[in-house]
């Protein structure tokens, strides 16, 4: 049996758009000559469709073009993901659902068994759960079909969630010749390792080969890496769609196992992402052009970077601020940067502003010393200027603030943390590191002097990120440890060797920096726990 | 039957500082000779913890301070809200249960059967349902015990939920003496009254009187209005506590009923609500001082109005930032309202940095016509000044834009956007007129030129308004039709005999506006579907 995996890009409540898509990988399939074609999860409606689900007239619009899909499926069978109402009197109204065509009929639905709610998850709030083993016949075959998360469980992966039913030993007995799985499965680092386990464990308890069909591109925060698969039934992999690109791939069951894609380097994998992320960002939404400040620094200069492959390096502008703290050698890297890359680069003092504005407000800060709020002046005049910039060309401001700034408040509301796309907000400090320098692991395009100085936010004379934060290697250690493992501060001094008192005070400080977060821009997501869409955190609150 | 309903505000996460409540209404209980005392639902941690519930430790110290109380309950019948492991090996790892205790022993849990996971809540996000109908046995009467939602569904007001089992007929037949719920209940207009209906309905099936027991106070965006109360077994009101306050109200189960307590003014009522949201925003982060900016127009008016009620006249500050656009008139409104709340006022005029920066930005603008960039401009100007005073003397600042505005994103980011708390960011601008006539209804406060002239953001001259926004009446009811009702365009147009096309620009207008909701402060919830915390949406999609 030849069936072709549709990984394809699609645009969250863009029904027509998705179904032109779909119908185009069906004419392929004919061409090719193959016998069925999956596509993703959701595909019809773009993935996460969020709230868009709660309008009647967004499910009739599926509906419908669910129909035209049906009409078009002569000569195949067509799996496609979509929403489909909950024939039940109760329940949630919706079912995250496969509809299954064969031939320009409707043979039925796969309902979602297991609808994951925690992290990015919010299936409970949409969906009904579905209960029933269905088997499909094509061509004398016979073909089982489950959603995403329905073979996760069996895996060991979700175990937190306590789902009390495992799909996969439902259909155990079956004597299936294939399962079928439709994912969206959003990115994070190394999942495309865990989806490839996740296939193989069914398929060996299946004993039958699992194709796997993911979303690629990215919606608002959450990436799609794709990476679609076969395994066979002793779950060998059989084919590998690429990653981060759409790909029609044909997949013959009957072919022999190949040699496991080389993983990407763990950077480039990221690297990838972000770039996908970033572009899918500006491309959805119609925009095209990218603007961000240069600081000389090492976020700015990644994020620079991604953006210079994302969007093309005559669509990226930057923008140095210089202030009367800003050294020499910051504004030298900011445009060695920017020549390394062939963007455009502006150089606006903030020197001006600065004095408008401390004489502006000389009376009513009189008799009070210089503080924090002289720093976050010139940090919110650059952002008043990067926005004038956009506002007035029709560019989008990059944000390049990073996560472990963002975990400590490490950062300014309105001034270092405005834009519209937050690249590295999910990104780690040590992180960044390393993705700087696999950038530059042919050639120097970050200057290797902002690569090496001690990070500074250069806000007053001298200043550097260690007078006020701990070394990077300990904060982005804490950070994990409370994001992605919810370690307590006992266990975290005792795991890694540090002052329980201090633990306790970086927990304290990444709690009370909720509100700035609360306000950041849209991050791209790229690790198993982010701020914002991961994470529902109170403001108000006293617990640590 | 004798029992206490104990009203109390609660911090979430603060498990020590609300046990010390909880015991001193035990405390009380004892000292008025009560059987017995209703707590509200999840009391001991406050409500909504949200993602603290992942901490293994925050259930621990959940625990330990449950043993406090049981070991403090002799003489009586004790219901407490709190979190609790799941004994199950299936489903999520807690429920959300009500203790009780008697007379210093636990005798069991009720765990909440309907779990809520819609608009703002999230409760299969954390919890798995309970199926249990116990009775209790206090003083041979038999009680009953629901939480919250587990009435609803019997009133019929959940019914989208599609729950598929409805605990007040699993109670029916067991000829019970009263009914006591553990709600949290948040608030929007009108809900008190549907709490007594629902009540009221549960009292007629079960054929006993129902004891509601709500949460007071507000958590981030959601406000709690109290109004505990009794309702006899046929439904009728016996006892009821105040709203918007803490109280300790004891409840004779044989009292006769009485009237029911006259409804506020509508406008009282949401006055009331937005003044405890911002007491506790700042007493629960433990602020006390706020800054506005004053335009003369009617939102930052009622701001201070509220603000003023809430945190006393000698915490908050005005601070007028007339630009070469505002008019006179507006300066004097200005000035009078701060004179009538006598409250300090500071005028900062944005001329000067204004002219920095358009000069620093003449070149980067050469050739580019005056637009939307330098209204934005004077707007985060603005924003800075107010931050900048803010962080010098640790104030807030309160955000002072409407619904309406938020709606079509006629607002811009990081400038009249800023701030902590977005007091009036789910009134509607028409519901802002109404505040205003109800808070002059005995004296002029608000000046009655600022309520009578047309509304203008002053940015460019003779700016209204009007020049880019249809009739607030109109637009108020599409935003209200789009949000709380899901109608589509067509529905909208023949309900309000509009045009088609003018709505599907409005609801285009309030969709492209997402980007800037998301980067929104923290807004007080208080209709059925506020922005931000009731609505999961795409900012990159293409439905409408």
């Amino acid at each position: 049996m030849r069936i072709l995996l549709a990984q394809l890009n699609y645009l969250v409540g863009d029904v027509s758009g998705n179904t032109g898509k779909i119908l185009g990988a069906m004419d392929e399939a004919r061409k090719m000559q193959a016998d069925g074609v999956l596509f993703s999860e959701l595909a019809l409606c773009g993935y996460p469709p969020e709230d868009l689900l709660l309008h009647d007239a967004f499910l009739k619009k599926v509906e419908s073009a669910l129909e035209e899909i049906g009409r078009a499926s002569h000569g195949l069978f067509v799996v496609v993901g979509t929403i489909r109402k909950n024939p039940d009197n109760f329940g949630k109204p919706l079912h995250n659902s496969a509809a299954v065509f064969s031939d320009g009929r409707l043979l039925g639905f796969h309902d979602k068994w297991l609808l994951p709610t925690y992290d990015v998850f919010d299936e409970r709030r949409y969906f009904a759960p579905g209960r029933d083993v269905s088997v499909w016949e094509h061509r004398g075959k016979k073909i089982g079909i489950t959603i995403c998360e329905d073979l996760w469980q069996h895996a060991g992966y979700v175990g937190f969630e306590g789902y009390d039913r495992d799909p996969v030993k439902a259909f155990a007995s079956q004597s299936l010749d294939c399962m079928l799985n439709l994912s969206a499965s959003p990115y994070h680092q190394k999942k495309a390792h865990q989806r490839l386990e996740v296939g193989a464990k069914a398929a060996l308890s299946l004993q039958c080969p699992v194709l796997l069909c993911c979303q690629v591109g990215a919606n608002d925060a959450l990436i799609f890496d794709g990476y679609s698969f076969c395994v066979d039934h002793e779950g060998r992999l059989v084919a590998q769609a690429c990653g981060f690109e759409e790909e029609t791939l044909l997949v013959d069951l009957g072919s022999s196992h190949l040699q496991a894609r080389e993983a990407l380097h763990l950077m480039e994998d990221l690297y990838k992402a972000l770039v996908l992320g970033v572009r899918d960002y500006f491309r959805k939404t119609g925009n095209t052009k990218a603007c961000l400040g240069l600081s000389g620094g090492i976020d700015s200069a990644v994020v620079a970077c991604i953006a210079v492959e994302a969007l093309g390096k005559e669509n990226v502008v930057g923008i140095a601020m210089p202030s009367r703290y800003s050294s020499k050698a910051s504004s030298i890297d900011a445009k060695d940067l920017a020549r390394h890359l062939q963007i455009e680069c502006l150089e606006i003092p903030i020197e001006p502003p600065f004095q408008s504005f401390l004489s502006l407000l000389q009376s009513a800060f009189q008799g009070k010393k210089e503080d924090v709020t002289e720093e976050n002046l010139q940090a919110r005049i650059r952002g008043v200027l990067l926005m004038a910039f956009a506002n007035k060309h029709k560019y989008l401001v990059l944000n390049t603030g990073n996560k472990s700034e963002l975990a400590l408040g490490y950062c300014t509301l309105y001034g270092d943390m405005c834009g519209a796309l937050g690249v590295l907000a999910d990104v780690l400090k040590t992180e960044v590191y390393a993705l700087a320098l696999w950038i530059n692991h042919k050639q120097e395009i970050i200057p290797l002097s902002t690569i090496e100085k001690p990070p500074s936010a250069e806000l007053r004379p001298n200043q550097k990120d260690s007078d006020t934060l701990p070394p990077y290697e300990i904060l982005d250690k804490v950070i994990v440890g409370y994001l992605e493992e919810e370690l307590s501060c006992q266990e975290m001094a005792l795991r890694w060797g540090l002052d329980e008192k201090e633990v306790l005070s970086l927990l304290r400080r990444m709690d009370a920096a909720e509100y700035k977060r609360q306000q950041a821009a849209l991050g791209l997501r790229v690790s198993k726990k982010a701020f914002q869409i991961g994470r529902r955190y109170p403001i108000v609150q006293k617990w640590i």
